[in-house]
């Protein structure tokens, strides 16, 4: 099987790796990496044999949206499309209708390993017709880990509902990270907690709460036990406010994804408004000292 | 009625004032005060007519207790002590046992009403025997606001009871500033909205969220329209604690109270132990690029 | 002035005969009302002079979408629509283009005050020009309670921000609630404390955590002491929703208002499939006993 | 090496299986149990050569102390006592110190690993001397999984260390399992979705969440693909209610964890007091419908 790649980024690239060591020909393309294999995306097109296999690996909303539109005009009724980004599901839709148009068929695939993937294999989560995911079934059982295919690939339903499974996944992910940095903070606060990172070592194996994300946090304590080179600023990629969104949708509760996602929000405060409004409420029924935003820098 | 007062800090000076206005002698004592009437507790004791009533508004912990200490030998058989500082009701069960031993009463009560509370009046929420309570009763009425009693003060239950009664009132207090909190900072967040202040005024009269923390936020706002000189630093003074700790005594969900009491432990921090766990984390799993410690000082 | 007014539900009529107290002429219409003014929409637009104004106060969404829409078509050039209902924000813009092709102004306006609003008049909250602003602003001042105008009205900017306002308030609002709720609580659980509606009632003057709301709270254990009556099942009408969507939006940290929010879905489901997952694993890892389903009803 | 175990409950008696099998010899005693191996404390002590060591593996709290004070009567200076039961770490200091007054050693040690433990082994978090350590190491290296000693032990700290990092690791625990269980009820109620177990299986290997949590959750769905048979209903055993207090003695923000203990009280209630006030309120100022306490059976 031959397989258009478009989006040689970090995932992209190594994605490409793993199917050609699976003995598959992945045609990669990416205006912007030295590693691409076509000129352009007419190129990449053009070198596959009909019906085509295009995986988009782009970053999701506007870039994805751009590739989904340049393909529609470029493919033939019959080719595929796979959407392996981090779009939302709600961008599958629309993205399935521009296609449609065209005759081209369109799966949605979420898609987890990170930069371990390459070597471990990544999970997929995919989302629409059946005869078109079986027509694929060779890249995802390249990509995915070996094992039964059960254990790390999942026909979830309809277009949308594999980046549905996905954005849940990575809604979870924010959690049980939150959850382990709690624990951390509280042994690092604790004095006679002698080291840390040799407690959470301990955990790797045998206990409730070992995981690869456990496994992970042991990994960069031993490459900087306090953590000392790194800032709590954390970004969030969209994925988490998606989950608490649709938990809303669904009146779901979600205290603790949501509780992660607001404490990305926080750090990267220099200041917080709201707290400000409530220092300031101290100090006027209480009388209570404020600390003058001027010396916050040293706080 | 005569009446002993330990303490002359905000609280306390205040209250003495209310008192004398209200036709009551109140004699003051506080050894870090210009203020005091006494020389010294003894002086202060000797001053008042058997049975003696001795009010204690003095920070809780240490310094209630070492106060309650020479009360116990001071005072004599029949007079009655009153703890008016923010005590935990655990306190209250030894300051009322010491004095038993020498058969000194002992009421707690919560004082709520702040730096206003000499011109408005203090609500009073009171633990002990109802002989007791009656015996306090024209400090108490001379205390409150006036109007019916039953809308200032009340015999909350046995000794303890009183600052239970507070300690829950606080951790409302914690929940109700945070939300408004959270409501202003996302006023202000939105650009539609021209002038927060003139949006939270509109609210004084009329609006369900209409209360006394809201005029007090409106006017601080209206000394500081954006909170500019003001730091989010927020001390607490531990009612929130032990209201989350209660909480989790009778096995109440209290996720409003806690997470208030959260946000203030954040805006203590410079950077976060868990959220520099977090960011690590993404970094080992995805290659997101964390930031560095040394320049979350620019973030 | 002479107000034509669309919606005559609990709102609608109290505004209806605020209105009409302070001396404005306010034509109502409700096709499902036996107090309507009016035969129909026609009729109700017929016996306004231009330019016209009228205000709109039916149910949210697809209701509200369908009187803008008639409106559209029956109203002149110059005339004015008011949404005074509790529109999502969004809908605003909406609203406003499909008007604005036929030449016709139009205002949201976030209404608070709930059935207490005919006797103390109502909070206001518009969004719109200023121009449009003026001319109904005899009905703004009818509609509010006595006072300065600044403290129950503001202009908070342009089409769409006074219901952002409105939205926020209500955000609030369900923050508050769930701040007083978990106090409450907390005291019904705690044995030394004997009558619960009593101490709420002596926080209602003087304490910092005095409050229309707790006045409220006060009135409904005098009339059910424990609320013997009333079940804890707990509607949400989207305003709540829409904030904490709205907080994820700005990358706001909202904690106290997602709880509140989610809080309300956890009081509707019977029993909750997150807890059930809880459960299983529980018993899987540690052989802790499950309560089957089954006997749930008695747990 | 001869090892006194007291207890043979769930954990107990495959803890003396596991230590047998790996050539230990391990006498059990258990006054309830009919595995018991001694008819009597003091037989068990009798039948330890010296100096002993006896491991205590009985509930937390009163049946633990009260072993304790047994032992410290039946025991010589120079045995050593390990209560590797789930007791809060405070308890520690207490025990050490009544073994102490006798010559006694002492070692706290936390132990996860659940019902599973006798086939992969038990982790290992101990607290104490490290002469004492040293002394029972092959008890531990008995219980613990192979492989690496530090992958599955960790000599914490000081007498009650181990406890405290049994106990952040079960509050992190809360926080894992709230996090997956979040996710689980959201693709439960998203109606794309069509096989909810498939889709955490297929989060077994490669993914970001991949856990022995996650395994067995697939395990529970595999059993009963829908938890019908399973309650909501969510016990506690006290280690998340002391993480969340040393959260609070630490000032260590836990929005998680304590959102996860907060889930499982909520769990319990048939209807909620809280929520029953929120009702109140909502039907005090908007008219809003309460639903009567007696149909909440059919909510």
């Amino acid at each position: 099987m031959k397989l258009g790649l478009v989006g040689l980024g970090k995932m992209g690239l190594n994605m490409r790796e793993r199917l050609r060591d699976r003995g598959l020909q992945a045609i990669g393309y990416d205006p912007n990496s030295a590693d691409s294999d076509a000129d352009s995306l007419e190129a990449l097109v053009e070198s596959l044999p009909a019906p085509r296999a295009v995986w988009v690996m782009v970053p999701a909303g506007a870039p994805t949206r751009q590739v989904i539109g340049q393909l529609s005009r470029l493919l033939a009724p019959g080719d595929v499309v796979v959407d392996g980004g981090n779009s939302r599901f709600t961008d599958d839709t629309l993205n399935s209708e521009i296609l449609a148009e065209h005759g081209i068929c369109y799966l949605d695939c979420g898609v987890s390993g990170g930069v371990w993937g390459r070597e471990n294999g990544y999970a997929l989560m995919a989302g629409g017709d059946a005869a078109d995911i079986d027509r694929l079934m060779p890249v995802f059982d390249a990509l995915r880990p070996d094992g039964a295919r059960e254990d790390s690939f999942v026909h979830v339903g309809p277009v949308g509902a594999g980046h549905y499974a996905k954005m849940v996944h990575n809604g979870i992910e924010y959690g049980l990270m939150q959850a382990y940095a709690e624990g951390y903070e509280l042994l690092a606060a604790e004095e006679s907690i002698v080291d840390v990172p040799a407690v959470l070592r301990a955990w790797s194996k045998g206990t409730v709460v070992r995981s690869w994300l456990l496994d992970l946090l042991v990994q960069a304590l031993s490459d900087d036990p306090q953590l000392a080179a790194i800032s709590g600023y954390t970004e969030d990629s969209g994925e988490g406010r998606w989950t608490v969104e649709e938990a809303i949708a669904h009146a779901v509760p979600a205290p603790v994804i949501s509780a992660a996602l607001f404490a990305r929000f926080a750090s990267r405060q220099d200041d917080s408004p709201a707290m400000k409004a409530v220092s300031a409420l101290r100090n006027q029924f209480g009388g209570h000292a404020v600390r003058s935003a001027a010396s916050s820098g040293i706080a």
